[in-house]
């Protein structure tokens, strides 16, 4: 938030003339309405051909970062690229937008979110799903994009009950292999155990339920799942189409585009190989940009949706304007 | 939207295999859950010092537009300007946020929408108004950045009924007195005197309720106006300041800002005097990038709350981060 008060406001515009003392200011009043002291859910629909989809805000998580934070980047380069969009330089708001496609036939949930276990300012989509409408059983088909908690989570309570019990999970074959290989959490260093506890809690007892597919193919009517590892091992990207419309459904091929996309070199600490992640973004954001395709980015802002363009040696997000109809 | 077709994407990417037809694609079943076909209306709280900020969008109007738009730049240059930005390059989606201020004590609201009665596309504020829990009865004060329809319409409803009936009025003095000139009405071009006689149905009978205030003084606790003309002869730009916090509530100083910020020296054919607009835009644009103020836009897109950055020879606005929680 800005810190120009009032004062230097006037003070410096040159266009006030002396602010004459308001007279209610002074003697508080009785308040006529309470703040409301809460942010609504975040809800945004739009149409990709007949296909209604819904982007579903999660929350933010508001991330300490330091030096580490970008692997291959000084530290200055960051602050700068975190100031140059009026963002604190010691924290990065990572949000979470997880996207519904109603196919009018089936109900598609892409990455499920945090379940509220990540942060106090990241509820989980529970509260989006019913400002919605939707209720979580009507869920047929999910879809995950990769094994991190911030999308998988969501599959259950923190008590363990399945949330969307009527669904279908669908996880990229490669990203199963990874996680759940025992060789891999054997020789995993201490700060990446957790994550590898975190997907057997979340799928041993219903691993037998999982689908698995290759990336490659058609995921679910519409749907195309799209290689797109480095990130994490199998993590995977979806194109949704239907008609002559389609949008492509990054997930954490970019994390925040203001760093990511305007510095599509560098690598961020979470990213299992980072050199691979960084061509596959390069590869996807080209793409998006050359064929001006809308995309949806799970940690883009909210609502989440819109087009690549190239900016200097990388590119920017340019957000769709929020419409008032569909 | 995008044009691009499941069949470019796959074909051209070069990332999948062979897409194996879904199954449950060919075969329609029964929907799940019936298409909602309608956005949620437009609602973003924020703080400012202990002031709850609410923007509340009215809609979008899509206006067609054509060479005469822009009265000094080449169509081309404006077409590019929209196509840059992957809009339509024969109309200009307006959208319309007015914003409520909750000082604890006071509830202000600046400007008050369409009240519907400009596109079928932007049914007024009162959707959104009722999604924030805000009955337009508990309204204590109104201030008016200017007379455009889109700005005073939402005070009356089409059949003259007072939508506000609790608040006091409050309007720029100057814009008072060139609107409500019958000499003005009379020597207007044909083409503005509708803009002339709506303003008459609004305040008429109402005159005596209205009151007029000189821009450059506090109109309402913690904020103060600031005069902003050229858009109109009396139009009001109003800082919002609380704690050691502020947003500089720009009124339509800018219109779309993917022309109008990038390209500040554009008139647009509803500037009243289109070379004092330019030179108030810049005023104030500059201002708020020295400064890195928060600004709020009316005809910026839904939340309409970003900052002013320089870029080449004019601005971008980058907009705030949907906050989840205030």
């Amino acid at each position: 938030m800005s810190k120009v008060t009032r004062r230097t406001l006037l003070a410096g515009s040159g266009l006030a003339t002396a602010a004459a003392a308001w007279p209610g200011a002074t003697t508080p009043a009785a308040a006529t309405a309470p703040t409301a002291g809460q942010q609504l859910p975040g809800v945004y629909r739009y149409k990709i051909g007949s296909y209604e989809l819904t982007a579903l805000h999660d929350g933010t998580w508001y991330r300490p970062i330091d030096d580490k934070f970008v692997r291959n980047a000084a530290w200055p380069d960051v602050q700068k690229a975190l100031a140059d969009n009026f963002l604190p330089t010691d924290k990065l708001p990572v949000p979470f937008t997880a996207l519904l496609v109603n196919t009018g036939a089936k109900l598609v949930l892409i990455d499920t979110g945090t379940a509220g276990q990540l942060a106090p300012t990241a509820p989980g989509i529970g509260p989006s799903l019913a400002a919605a409408g939707i209720d979580p059983r009507a869920i047929d088909i999910i879809l995950i994009s990769h094994f991190h908690p911030d999308h998988i989570n969501g599959i259950k309570t923190k008590e363990g009950q399945p949330v969307f019990p009527n669904a279908e999970i669908n996880v990229p074959a490669p990203e199963w292999a990874f996680w759940m290989d025992d060789a891999q959490l054997s020789k995993a260093p201490e700060a990446a155990r957790p994550g590898f506890l975190n997907v057997r809690r979340i799928f041993n007892d219903i691993a037998k339920d999982i689908k698995r597919f290759e990336p490659g193919g058609e995921v679910a009517p519409g749907i195309t799942s799209i290689a797109a590892h480095g990130h994490t091992p199998g993590h995977t990207a979806f194109a949704v189409a239907s008609g002559n419309q389609s949008t492509l459904v990054l997930g954490d091929t970019t994390n925040h585009p203001w760093l990511f996309a305007r510095n599509p070199d560098w690598q961020a600490i979470f990213d299992v190989d980072g050199a691979m992640a960084a061509d596959t973004r390069k590869k996807l954001l080209d793409r998006a940009a050359a064929d001006k395709m809308l995309v949806q980015g799970y940690h883009f802002p909210f609502p989440a949706s819109g087009y690549i363009t190239r900016r200097g040696s990388g590119y920017d997000v340019v957000p769709v304007m929020w419409q008032p109809a569909l």
